[in-house]
């Protein structure tokens, strides 16, 4: 840097060498000269427009309200899942009580209570029409048969057990008997398989029910967009692996959308899908110049350097020094090209997402979120040029080492304190019991 | 402020000048010490009794005074109109806990408690009279006919939906049809409106009920003021426009207060209401007198200004620069001008409503609040008279840019790490999703 | 203080007066010397050995055991008291959740359930032996009669309303309407009072029941005591006041002990009182002589100050000035001083209260906690002769009027903030809401 | 140390002396040298391989391994227990909403509520073998006869009490009486003793049902472990000792597990627990081999300084001072030897656990947590060899008696604070309130 500086400085010292020289080196001092400016200094300099400014900004404003716009979409979509997983919960367990305890929903205590709650499961899956408010039915496989609820329940194969005597015979293997209950027969599940209701609960490691449920999203056909269709595997989990007398039931969701099959919408539907396409396309072209004008601002940068570094190696038989040629990229416009490359994928995918040809919200939310923050992060360059902001920063860049050096010592004590406390204190402490609890601890070792 | 300072304490330095011009000077010098004075220094100099500052302090105490009880009677008001809000809802919505969920008031789950739920506002309107424990009744049309209740259905047009099959048909445009229920009719809408009461929840959007109930605001009787009429515009609404399954209860009041229209009051009440208005007549005297002081005060300013900067200009030929122009400009007069208006205008209105030709609480309650938070904020114009409990002025005032700085610098990051954040993360934190839930996205895009 | 200092420093440099002089001189350096020492200095000196230390420590030791066997005692009756509240609450509202909602017990909303709330409380009175758990009856009058629960409502004396007319005629003066409810003719009141109870609910202000029990809290008899006997003056009071549609159901105690009349207990009780007294005894002792060696210190402190004045002002004619004066006023003396006789006012309030002879455990339990309070600040005392620790004590002190300054500044600014604050948002605000709810306000109105 | 620090550094300066003692002196110092140096200049200097660092990573490495997996299955063991205890809270008692009030499990007011609760007791005891869904049944005693449940009444001998006229008679000595009940005569207790359940609530002071179960963890079945047999001693108290109107219930349950008398398990299980003691007894030879490691190092350190006092005794006549004798005694060293100790003494343990033969999870956990703590510690001394890092610690070192002193100033004032504020707000604030209630106040008397 101090060489640079130097030779910026010395422009019109030294004038021993020949005409032809001087202009060179001249030209070559105005040059790197007009490289280091502002955005500002270049208008002033050369009259040069900063067109590169104009397009940040630009993009700056368009990136942020395509943000916002899918957000907004992304939420419905998730409030339509958690809506949805509240509503099978209030239908489907008994005395659910709208809030889980810790992360199962309900425990029983007592036998009827486990038969009750697994009969109440029963009959409410056999009367969902009936019952349920949204637009959600049973899924029907390939050949339009309405698919059953499948009941599992997993014990231990063979066992003998007498707490009294502090005896037991167990075979340790465990075993897997199913019944499936078809809705449209509901009525005789209870008669036809009565032996499978009739549980060894020492024996019992759980029971599964699980269940496949097609629902509509119809909520965006009011917002102008296709309605995406959802399929629900529902797993209800009465999980009494621990044998403590307390037995936990779970309620799971796996919520899968896609494309509907065969729709139709009438009415004003439809209409503004195609602006959104339009400002998705205008994003993307947006993306593409700021990219393009970066990738030529570095591409000059290094020609600017070859130049400089020939020209000093001839006059001054120096090498520039890797400090040096460290200024000459521009790590800023490096970022401003990676978030450009992360909204044009981004953008696409939403294109994609919107005509319904994918649903991977999550992805394209990744895209879009990262870009968003290296665009505004990208925002502190300029503030850059302001030599009071700029303070800020390079205290920043000049503590951090010394912080991670505290932080690494600081860690080695921490981690001890932190496996010695939670062996000793661990079990007996609520907060961290209810994260390591049993049926997590058997799921590792399984 | 130099030039000032060295101008005053020049005074008896250099005599060069005509006697009648040294005069002139001095004259000048005094007037400008004088000016610059505290109150205390201004009693001993002249014996000038600071009457400013005693209307200040008087002004203080009433002010206050003034706010407390406004302040009171302001809460009479809305504490009722919360608690008839809170009354309304366990009146009317079933199975209401007290609480609200979320920004709904109850969540119901299947369809015969959304018919259950809906039924119930029904039954429970039939009957208002004989349940509700406070002074309410049925509004009454310009005839004396009571107002119905109405209740409006709003529902696609048309469409069929076939989840198992993943295919649907639907006329995005909506339609509505209400119908509406007399109290006094009770017992037959049930028999009369059966098709209505036949919901197609796949298709139904939301279920409106709208009422109209008038109240009495007693309790201020017994503070010995006249009581307030108030108009309830209730409406309920079962939102379904998620179709999730979960159908989220609201109950939204619109209360506006008027004059009650014929009325009598006997016993002993209505006499202190004078007092008051005695009262507020003088808080706006004291603003009056303060506001007139202050104004005098800052036109003797200029004047004394356009003095010092003529005899400048002749005998130096220096013009006043701007920053010795500023010191005779003092902030704090027009501090305490801006307070006295904005008291004198909050004062008025208070009279206004106490008189009960007006209701609007909140616009008062503003140009009083506001008024004396300058008024308290005005105290500290005389700590700067001390020079220790200055410097803690001095200090906030000269750390502000930068801690702006540091701000704009910070916030630039935090803004775009909140985009990321909330369209990353945002729809899976429940604290964020509780915002911005689906219902609200909607509204938005309506 | 330096005055003195180079007094004593100069001990040996100047000899030019008589010798009688200089040996009276020099008792006075060593006496002025040997008072500025500390204890342990002191017993390397003279060898005296420290009784005021000892005494101190033997202080804190009682004072801090008598504290604890005090609180222990206080908190069994408040126990008792609160327990007692919450087993009313149970007994006597219906459909208490257990936890006080606000600053009320209950809020009802419809007609039917005052109705119901009202006619619980008078059923459970009636039958209030074979409900009570506690040792718990009605109170009895001078004869021997059963008190009755009172039960006054109190009303606007004549009103018409129509809310929907917006029009009423209301006379302001209330009018108080009471019967009395014999919990032996239990089965009769309502029957014979069946006008009494057809309430008018918007001309109703408040239903007020009031009825006295007696109690004994038996717990101090296995902790060797005599028990107190308890009159509890129970308000059960249905506030109607704001006529906003909800009825706020309040139950108020006010438990009074006092020494029961007739009693007699046998076993192995009324034993370690006796210990107890002789332990109350000896603190008071132990407080007294403190009291007299710190009186004594004083007086030493006194008498050597006029010697020293007077020996200063013969001899070199100086006056001693204050701050050497103040040298010689201990005042931890005066700390030690008070806090011994507020332990002793303590110590025979106790001895009054275990006698029963008094309940007042309030007023004794702020004398026994200030007193102990000083004595452990008065160990601070003695960390001031190690120098180190004494730094932290100077650096309080300078500190200190810099502290206040800022918080007086400050707090002009939070004034006027809060007095705006609470106006403008106060009333939307739940938290300063529920502080100044509605009936606060018209009770200071009142 | 500055002695040590010169003697090193004066080497090759001073050379009067005979050649023998020169090379004695320089082989002395070398030795010196070396020992003061990091185990990164050790390897440069003379080529020795670091085996202590590298047995210390080994170590930490297979320590924290062994605690992660002592961790899962002690919280197997933990949750365990605290399931059952809320298992049985749900069956035992009646009303318990799932979470305790305060330290009590249900707090009951009424007379009807204590009988029903102490029916329900004996009710759910009866048919626990219907109800119970974990593998739990009744002790039995030695000769195969099922243990009943034990009901004790305590009351006061004698008593008659009238708070009317605040009058009583009492015997403070407390009777026990005492029932019990055979599950498999349930249905006769109520008429057989109906005398016992015909309480003087005035005079009775506890109810305590006392019963034994016995329950084995299968669980561990799953994770190849063999499963512990419970014994659950339950104790239900029915606590009205503060004759307050209020019976608190409290259910205590004491778990002891044993190895089971007799079991047989079948399939795959016990298989891995093989591994578990071979990896176990590898830990053990680590840290074996990292003591006598550093007991090595001791010895050799013991051996330099007396070689070097005795060198430095002779040539220079003086004697080693203190401080540079506890340069040679290396305290991590120690440290590392104790946890060496304490891993060991947990691993044997851990193998016994693992064997069954001991049920001891808190001894054992806490050796382990102890030593894994005490390890992680240790790395830190790697850390001092870094300059940089070291600066840490030596600032921790050096503020330490500055922060203890100021702890124990402030402590003082603290504890004076405490006392008062206990004794004189204490008994009316909640949070206090509730950790010394009433009950806890007897006890302590008792």
């Amino acid at each position: 840097m101090e060489l640079l500086v130097r030779y910026l400085d010395r422009s019109n010292s030294i004038c021993s060498v020949s005409t032809q020289d001087i202009i060179k080196e001249d030209t070559l001092r105005d040059d790197l000269k007009y490289y280091f400016m502002s955005p500002c200094e270049k208008y002033r300099a050369r009259g040069q427009k900063p067109w590169k400014l104009v397009v940040q900004i630009l993009k700056i404003v368009m990136i942020t309200t395509q943000l916002i716009l899918f957000g907004l979409n992304n939420q419905l979509v998730v409030s339509y899942k958690e809506e949805n997983m509240m509503a099978l919960k209030n239908l489907f367990l008994k005395d659910y009580s709208g809030v889980d305890e810790d992360d199962y929903s309900v425990a029983v205590y007592n036998q009827q209570q486990v038969y009750d709650s697994l009969f109440f499961v029963l009959d409410q899956y056999s009367q969902l029409g009936r019952l349920s408010v949204g637009p959600i039915s049973y899924a029907e496989d390939e050949e339009g048969k309405l698919l059953p609820l499948i009941l599992c329940k997993e014990y231990y194969k063979r066992g003998t057990l007498d707490p009294s005597d502090e005896a037991f015979n167990i075979d340790s293997e465990l075993e897997t008997v199913c019944m499936s209950h078809d809705p449209k027969t509901a009525n005789q599940w209870k008669t036809q398989n009565s032996s499978f209701f009739d549980l060894d609960f020492y024996r019992l490691v759980d029971i599964r029910a699980t269940f496949q449920l097609k629902g509509i999203n119809l909520q965006t056909v009011r917002s102008r967009e296709l309605p995406d269709c959802y399929s629900f595997y529902v797993t209800i989990t009465f999980d009494n692996q621990c044998h403590s007398g307390k037995v936990k039931i779970f309620l799971d969701i796996d919520a899968q959308s896609c494309a509907c099959r065969d729709w139709k919408i009438s009415g004003t539907a439809q209409k503004n899908t195609h602006y959104l396409l339009v400002f998705d396309a205008f994003v993307i072209l947006v993306c593409l110049t700021s990219a393009v004008l970066c990738t030529r601002s570095i591409i000059l940068a290094v020609r600017l350097l070859q130049r400089f570094s020939r020209v000093f190696h001839e006059n001054y038989n120096h090498k520039v020094c890797e400090d040096d040629q460290k200024e000459f990229l521009n790590g800023w416009y490096v970022l401003v090209i990676v978030s450009d490359l992360l909204a044009i994928v981004g953008s696409i995918l939403k294109m994609e997402i919107q005509a319904k040809s994918l649903t991977s919200y999550d992805v394209c939310s990744i895209f879009l979120g990262t870009s968003t923050l290296f665009v505004w992060a990208g925002v502190i360059r300029y503030l850059e040029y302001f030599q009071k902001y700029n303070v800020l920063i390079l205290t920043m860049t000049a503590a951090f080492p010394k912080v991670l050096r505290f932080c690494c010592c600081a860690g080695m004590i921490y981690l001890g304190y932190t496996f010695c406390g939670w062996i000793v204190l661990g079990p007996y402490h609520e907060k961290v019991n209810s994260i390591l609890v049993c049926g997590e601890a058997l799921r590792l070792e399984k």
